[in-house]
């Protein structure tokens, strides 16, 4: 396999990333903050670094193949985090472990964290936070729907219609679909950052918090997170806005031209949002009863919490593992919901509950008449053997993650909850764990060196549909 | 649908079952135990609404079709435990649900209990709740060779060769099978029982101890469960024989007719033992390096314990969760393994994620290399896309199961740790849960009637492959 062309590209991402670190940069200088220099000599070399191999791997032949891209797109997430996490280690007072860990966090939208004291850092380095969940939201959209679907990696072709002969044209093709997603992205951050203006934000909360809600990131300014905001104006715009960065952002863009039925014709929306409202519904009913919350406050507390673990945001508006037994329960499970294929969300994904579903009506109608003959479509598309191999594998591999990371971070001496908690956190890019040090109300700066590597690595295989980055390492991968 | 063959049938049973109730009746008889009569009483109410059935539901035409070959399945496990818990409800101070429970937890040969003063109890109730356990095993064992492939549930036909014109000769077939693995069943209880009186114990212990270790049952005449016994002998015949109930009786029925390859050609053994050992030796070698236990009482300990946990027994030897949090996060996952398919064992089963294994493999290979062709094999069979979604359907509906029994356990006001874990100890009909409540060294007298009554049907749908269950619940089944 030829690795230049794949090279050649990281080399123009570094290169690109260390314009972005000037964008924290400027905003230090214009506060006379001294954060600028960290910004300033992390952007010289990224650049460097970018410019090196830019220049040494420089190509005539462009064409990436198949392998070529599954390399490139794990080469991506792991180089840019190495890089975008320098200037939180030259800034702050953390390893570098840290600072690769909050990093690789903040790129795969999870918003697990180790900082604190964050009302009183260095605004450069949350804006960088913010940017870099923003960065990494819509760079998964993008992933989702022009790379992943031609991979074949865990079902996601279903959302794509013309699959057979779409290698061809991938670039041009998704090159401009990916420029109107990229605005829509960008619009819907502007919208949600001048609704929490208006819910009272000061300008640079409202920036940062809207960059992390739309990507469903999660990261805050403060350490208190949205529980810095009492206004219930601000909680309702958050749950709007995550509900939103949850949606396949195609279908935004169908809708935008005109077929404004794009959004209520792909079925896993429909299914995502009634199950987010029965979630609501179901919960605060039981809250209500529960506490003394009025059914208001029991309302807005559900929506913005499930919503927030749902979209995979992670957000904290209350410690809800404080309500009971059955909400600790009920959020555990809602960690591995996830949001719409080609949206900003992780998790398993509604689609995939959805077809597991169907199968399984198939199945129980199959065993009751044997003879019958039944269909099965998803979205008016058959659901062929390949999908369902996908499908399969996504699970397993899935369900595999999550046990192997929990069972790596037991052994080094964590107990069950945060064990359990923190593998399914990270792989479904939600946040927050339970248990008392990394539930809502904890922080992940505790935690052995090793462990944050291997939460790193889970988030990162959880933000790439696991599959992405376990096909390098089969011998078949390297093999001609 | 005909339904009176099936109450026919059930007739049938109950009469069979009243005739068994007369062996812990002879047994209190000859011991001078007053508890012979509750036994008496029982197996006349037993026998009569069996003859009621028998009489009324009598007809000449006699061919089960497929639909009401579930509902016998699941009337005859259901209506079983309903008249078996009759003495345990008569003889003992203890309310009906809690004798349901407890029947049906032997019955499903789950072994998780309500009872407590083991030792001091009347003893033809112990001999009845090991004698169901032994019904349960070798029960299951026939459903899951003779009634499960045929009625195409959870990828079993897979280990059924003829599978084709298999319908028509169902029964004189299955018949001949049936009786071989009964004769085995009962020969390999009785060296169990033989070796079990040499390491010490009574002629009685002996006999129970055999029949719910051969029925990876789990039950113990003593509130000690195997702890009460000392002789390390006896814990590793205890492993051996919960071992080889792990095993495909119909390999033993080939093995012993001759072919002395039958268990080491069916891949499903051998990564059934292979998967023991490393789990054995990984583990002792973390006790020991972990406590002050010597390494041969590591290895007894973690041989015994984990063979009882991945075989479903559940008998305790000592709280394992008490060895830190990488053990009983360990155990967790135990919990869900399982033996080989056509064993008295409950759980996902090996053969399910040896499959998925290949599965993931194959879609690695081909994610790398998308115009090779590969091929899905198992055991020589190629996997249909009709087992592949047997299996998806099992996978599904066993995480669903699980999930949704934890989440109304949890509104029962039960603790995270408890809900979960008691859900996927009854689902994979293994005994023991984790936590202070329900853990080895616990017992579920204190949850509430309703939380017994939902893990009653957990069992049920674990032991029955959750399918078997479901079906009965759709529309389709009951029409024409």
């Amino acid at each position: 396999m030829n690795i230049r062309p794949v090279l050649y590209v990281i080399g123009l991402f570094l290169a690109v990333l260390s314009l972005l670190m000037l964008v924290p940069a400027l905003y230090d200088f214009l506060i006379h903050d001294p954060g600028k220099l960290a910004f300033t000599w992390s952007a010289a070399i990224t650049l460097l670094s970018g410019l090196i191999l830019f220049v040494c791997c420089r190509t005539k032949e462009f064409s990436l193949k198949s392998r070529q891209i599954f390399l490139l797109t794990n080469l991506t997430w792991v180089t840019l985090s190495g890089f975008a996490a320098l200037p939180l280690w030259i800034q702050l007072d953390i390893s570098y472990t840290d600072a690769y860990f909050e990093t690789m966090s903040a790129i795969t939208t999870t918003g697990s964290t180790v900082l604190s004291g964050l009302d009183s850092m260095n605004k450069g380095v949350l804006l960088w936070r913010s940017l870099l969940q923003w960065l990494g939201g819509i760079g998964f959209i993008v992933i989702a729907v022009a790379v992943l679907p031609f991979l074949k990696v865990g079902g996601m072709r279903l959302f794509q219609s013309e699959s057979s002969d779409w290698s061809e044209k991938v670039m041009p093709r998704s090159g401009s679909i990916a420029k109107r997603i990229v605005c829509i992205y960008l619009g819907l951050t502007v919208c949600c950052a001048y609704l929490f203006f208006l819910g009272g934000m000061t300008g640079f909360e409202a920036i940062n918090h809207a960059m992390t809600t739309l990507s469903t990131g999660g990261y805050s300014t403060s350490d208190n997170s949205m529980a810095q905001f009492s206004n219930p104006f601000i909680h309702w715009t958050a749950t709007l806005f995550m509900l939103l960065g949850g949606l396949p952002f195609v279908q935004f863009v169908k809708f935008l031209k005109g077929d404004h039925k794009a959004l209520t014709r792909d079925t896993q929306v429909i299914t995502y949002v009634q199950f987010l409202l029965i979630v609501w519904g179901g919960l605060s009913i039981w809250l209500f009863t529960h506490s003394s919350y009025s059914f208001w406050e029991a309302l807005t507390l559900v929506a913005f919490n499930t919503t927030s673990v749902v979209t995979t945001t992670g957000y904290a508006l209350t410690d809800y593992t404080l309500w009971g037994g059955f909400a600790a329960t009920a959020f555990f499970f809602l960690t591995f919901v996830g949001g719409c294929s080609g949206s900003t969300a992780g998790g398993i994904k509604i689609f995939r509950f959805e077809i597991g579903a169907k199968l399984l009506m198939i199945q129980l109608k199959q065993l009751a008449h044997p003879r019958a003959c039944f269909v099965q479509n998803y979205n008016g598309q058959q659901i062929g053997s390949d999908i369902l191999r996908s499908l399969i594998a996504f699970s397993f591999f899935f369900g595999l993650l999550v046990s192997l990371l929990t069972l790596l971070l037991s052994l080094l001496g964590l107990d069950l909850m945060t064990s359990i908690s923190g593998a399914a956190t990270a792989v479904a890019n939600v946040g927050p764990g339970l248990g008392d040090i990394i539930g809502p109300a904890g922080n992940f700066a505790s935690l052995p060196d090793s462990a944050k590597w291997l939460l790193s690595l889970g988030m990162l295989m959880g933000r790439l549909e696991v599959i992405t980055v376990l096909v390098l390492f089969t011998p078949q991968f390297w093999k001609g």
